[in-house]
């Protein structure tokens, strides 16, 4: 940590803030420059609170040079983490998972539906809704805990593995229990007292990264989670909130390489929610996978026109398929390969 | 809401568009142009499903016109809401009330020396956090319910009322029986499980801007509270992210405007997370006022430089007696007053 | 255009919305709705300044459905614009262009040996600035004239076509006489006397979108040159700002089937100040070719480390050759080739 | 300027580090820490080049201490500029300043009737566009040279200084000769050939803010007057772009205080572009004033109905009188007075 002084701040403002810093247990060491001083703070483990130097008189700015997360820094581990699933799927390493459903879980019929189309085109994670973040009080919620259990009789059917969002502690504890991976979602990738609980929850946990939450964030959302005891973490980067309306949000696909480089942990990436619009999907799921992702969370339906939620974002089956066949050819064009559903079967 | 068809959309596709409004119960009314047809729909009462129809075949946006809020709208309510408070204190009539103190509770004296301090200056409400959300599961996160009971000690000495954060639902609990205002932070203002139960609470609740929350989404977050049946909501602006580093936020005070036209809750701002840097907070406050906020939010610790939390953008005790002076002048000069603490005292 | 009018505006209100609607010259059509009366405006040739609308007693909102922009539109013209230049290389085919070269021009061997570079690697246009926008005035502004001459020489000596970047009129008219294509940058997208002269400068034109430009407002830009007489324009994206400092830009790869649905135009991809970063430049390269670029535009120094500019962006010659290999697996996946500069050569 | 090596980095490459910054002509000062090396550049004189420094093997990043700019900084010039206009008139000392008219220069009796509403009203500066930067190559242009003819006609009838924005070079010939201020747009903030003209024009420049530049970047802008000779800059904040769209502009009224930190330069405040609606005109002008600006500047139209551009962010002239009243209020109450035009007339 660096503290820059103000332009002429006087020597008792410098040795001030020396004074702080090593009454905080750490060591200065001053740094005189032509226009002002700074002082380092040596010994910095992460846990240093900087507002309490940024409101020293005379501190003109206080500057990170360490990362505030730890655990899941490249740093504390340089080999990437694999986090298994049954029947052999792995994120993290060569393969590429795809993950596909329909935003919601409506109805018995339409989940199986889409889990045997989802699976035919090639995923071997079926995602869908049993409770719905929605801006509006009046919109489609969910089904609950009815949707839970449509979800496991499709698992049982097709033998996909089952990815579902939690929204609360409750919900939590449910969703833990039944599917093999919890998703926390944008809207609580801050929510602390959820990611504590997902921290011990037993099972692999799917972050989204916040509309608007920096690369930093995420990671420290995610040191939540490992700081709990919970190593089986998949990010996931699904768009950020910026200013043309062009798209529903500015899909980041560079914090694909970007989260690579700083941490250990795979990263997915959701073309569905980056972009907003279906036919931006094909695409952009190209581009994830080319930018490197460790896989794809694709909404699909078997009639979006009658979906209950998500309705202009979700593929049809047929368009699913086609991405896959694309996806496979990108993802072989830089040495990877699609996790196919065969690995997974009954 | 307009449906606005692609340029050579055939007559079949518009004509499915209008069948499909038909079908869920609504009025179209096609509108032929000279670049593309529209169609309008008529009778929306809030709860139409837009993504059920951007996907049709021919679509080429789907337009809102009606607000996807109600009861929030100064439409189904044209008279400002007062939310009324014990000791005669009231948000959202002629008076502005300042809310102010530490950003977290930190020990007994802290509190009550914080409490007699902003008292003294003209604050009627105390604020301080028992649980804060923290980026870092290594920063401070508060004393948690010991918290609380300082609060309390404080209001008992001072007659200060109490408004401190929720995070959960057992911490939302514990806090609508001791404080007098339910707060919910910009990080969950669309953590819905936790509205809705803050919606059955039986206290007012101060909500927060989501830190890249539109207006929109913040008057939907509101619709979550009043939906089930909690009127007493005050919102918060208090600065929303931006691509420029030079303050921590972006202070959008043009929302005060903006939500006093669309709504008729009142309003306050928080110039002190608003813009994170102690020497703005005291312009910012003022000019928060002259734009019309209905109250100011402010972070006073009794000695920032040893804060546990946010101690860069706390205010000195005698800077807040200062800012209470212009803030009473700038009041005066639109048509207001400060409420003054002896409404409420012992 | 449709002018949404408060809930509660008179009839009066509305029946002057209409009024000055025909007075204009167009058609009105009335919708009564629900909540609030919408007038639709029929006739509207894209020409209809809304401004004079939205503040009229009792109007609410004016919403555009025509799109702001003409020529450069799919409804204008289906099929897509190749821009062609000479020794056959085209933008907007089938083949993907590759231009590549140093961010300044600085000396008469680093640029040569910059040419041959890339050439080898397989760029078939060199990049290099004579003039420079630098936030500083006190930052390196280019070599001016006599880097255009050193541009020229490259030309001579490797067949490679010359794209540079014009800052004012003066500049503009060197640039158009010597170069194969004429940039104008991020910066100067909005500068519309530039774009005007741009116009009808005979060159081919590469236009940048800006740094918080809208797809919208990039082709609005583009229309000045359309407008002109120009039709030989090449889109670029190349990262917009937003609020995340992990990386200088947020590389938004979204538009470009954004642009390709709305416009005929070419579109390539700048992943160096997309993203700013030399190890995400690959990856990055790789996505946008995924996503459907007509090109991309890379930064490539013979000694970044050397660099008057950008150097912290720009790939070694190594780099840039496996680029090259791996974008022309990834174009060959979707069904496109990569141009070669054999097609150029001596 | 600090360099952070990577966790990891060999001593050779922080030797590296060491010898570049040493043949650049500055001074190393390595300082070990625990998770990894830092190394001070002491010396700096604002015009290192980082880039060069970024691109060394084993550098994480490079941390800028120094500001970039010089002359316009409170450490060149701790006394604030007052920029001295011919009537007495002086923008950064005790007065704030009103700047008033209509967006575009339309017909002889538009402007001078809307000199002499805003005169009556208190404004002592009219503004007026001649030339028009539009987005659509098909909107109002504004009148050119002829609209200059009028502004003069209009400043000789009523006393009222001109400001108005030139968008060129031959343009800002003409401006400079005729106005008493020269305005640059926020669209051409980064015109670097048009700041470098306007540096050397010999009258005062009003430099708007760009829609999404930093305060650093408005600055640097304004380093490229004062290094021309120009040391007579207003600058203007008057919105950035955000996600939001409830407001045209996300208004940065915190950019007041923080510009009056960094710079001994005057800042203004333009709400009609910093919000776009007229009814936010009002609150927003007062709480910009509150902040602590050194003047406003409204779009006033004689009749706003028929305005040829910006219609409805314009006040009619009984709106602009009633600003001037509580903008005087405000004013007073933070200890400085509104510039009268008395001081200006005939």
């Amino acid at each position: 940590m660096l503290i820059v002084m103000r332009h002429g701040a006087t020597p008792d403002e410098v040795q001030k803030v020396i004074s702080v810093i090593e009454e905080m247990g750490y060591q200065a060491q001053p740094m005189p420059g032509n226009q002002r001083t700074a002082v380092g703070l040596v010994g910095n483990d992460g846990r240093v609170d900087a507002s309490r130097l940024e409101g020293l008189p005379g501190v003109h700015e206080v500057i990170h040079v360490s990362q505030p997360y730890k655990q899941v820094s490249r740093e504390w581990k340089a080999d990437p983490t694999i986090v298994r699933l049954p029947g052999g799927v792995a994120f993290g390493g060569t393969e590429v998972v795809a993950i596909a459903g329909p935003c919601s879980v409506e109805t018995d019929r339409q989940i199986i539906e889409a889990a045997r189309q989802v699976k035919e085109a090639g995923a071997v994670v079926l995602r869908g809704g049993a409770w719905k973040p929605r801006s509006s009080p009046y919109s489609f919620q969910g089904l609950g805990k009815p949707g839970l259990r449509l979800l496991a009789k499709a698992r049982e059917e097709t033998g996909l593995l089952i990815c579902t969002e939690a929204m609360d502690e409750t919900g939590l504890g449910w969703v833990a229990e039944m599917a093999d991976i919890v998703q926390i979602g944008a809207r609580n990738m801050q929510n602390f007292s959820l990611l504590k609980i997902a921290g011990r929850c037993g099972k692999p946990v799917l972050l989204k990264r916040g509309i608007s939450a920096t690369v930093q964030e995420l990671l420290l959302s995610a040191e939540y989670l490992l700081a709990e005891g919970n190593h089986d973490v998949i990010l996931c980067e699904r768009g950020v909130r910026s200013f043309d309306t062009a798209t529903r949000n500015l899909f980041d696909l560079t914090a694909i390489p970007v989260v690579h480089k700083l941490s250990h942990l795979p990263i997915i990436a959701d073309p569905s929610h980056g972009t907003g619009l279906r036919d931006k999907v094909i695409p952009m799921a190209r581009a994830a996978i080319a930018a490197g992702a460790d896989g794809i969370m694709v909404e699909v339906h078997p009639n979006p026109e009658e979906a209950l939620s998500d309705g202009a974002q979700s593929l049809f089956p047929d368009q699913f398929a086609q991405l896959m066949r694309e996806v496979r050819i990108i993802a072989e064009a830089i040495g990877r390969r699609v996790a196919e559903p065969a690995a997974v079967g009954a």
